[in-house]
């Protein structure tokens, strides 16, 4: 199983860390793309070392999209590669789980019309107004599209996406 | 499965946070206890809720002791409450799991002697005098007791963890 994780400056540090340590601890191939190389530091100042530019990744290398919160979602979201990257996982019904303001990045990518899903409470007016059947519970599946709320959520968000990888 | 973490202030967030996360995604219990009700503050900031005094622990309602690094180990091991909880997991030869500064509290229960052991590389000395045998790698198992070295050991320690947990 390969995973990709779309992130940058300002992640919410334990939306990434947690997912990218159990990935890991399964056995997973993890790479953290992002829109330059070098580092990126989460909102609690821990360090991600970014494996690839988003411009250079090619959707189809992987099998996983995993958009973490923080405020790298509102930065990612103004790039024209992030959004062709989620676009081509939902054209290939491949999973894509985002939590808390991950799933900006799904709207503004035009993805969610229609489709159930949740965010951080503060996201939730744009997310309602970009067409998406807005939920405010800890898990909202559709298809292949695995949301979340907020830290607290991560046990059942990572419940869901391992079972997800594994069917 | 019942998890019991011993921490306090200046805890590595990661080193409590993931397990911790973890821990719930597999539907087990878990309790937090410190030597005092309220919040307990990482080195990153994140705050954690504290579920029981040590003073009031009842090792034996628990499967599994985990020993997050940090600072927090410092102040632990000050504690004749937390050496004897230690001390009862290892009586019983229950799992304990400690990671980074985490043996530190292992070292003061004198619990150490001619086990197998690993820790932060800060920590190596004063466990070599303890008379455990150190090795630097990212997991030494020796009976119940599981060690790593630092949060990027965390995919190797958590995958021993779950293995033994369901053994």
């Amino acid at each position: 199983m390969r995973v990709l994780i779309l992130s940058a400056d300002n992640f919410e540090d334990s939306e990434l860390l947690v997912p990218y340590y159990r990935f890991l601890e399964e056995g997973f191939q993890v790479e953290i793309a992002s829109m330059r190389m070098g580092i990126i530091t989460g909102k609690h100042g821990y360090e991600v070392e970014v494996d690839k530019i988003i411009d250079e990744v090619n959707a189809d290398d992987y099998d996983l999209l995993l958009l973490p919160g923080g405020k790298a979602p509102a930065e990612l979201r103004k790039q024209p590669a992030a959004l062709e990257i989620a676009r081509h996982f939902f054209a290939g019904n491949r999973p894509v789980a985002a939590i808390c303001h991950g799933p900006q990045i799904l709207i503004s990518a035009g993805l969610l019309k229609g489709k159930r899903v949740t965010c951080y409470k503060l996201v939730a007016t744009e997310m309602k107004e970009s067409g998406a059947d807005y939920q405010d519970r800890e898990l909202v599946v559709d298809g292949n599209l695995i949301t979340s709320r907020q830290p607290s959520d991560i046990p059942v968000f990572m419940r869901e996406i391992m079972k997800m990888t594994h069917s």
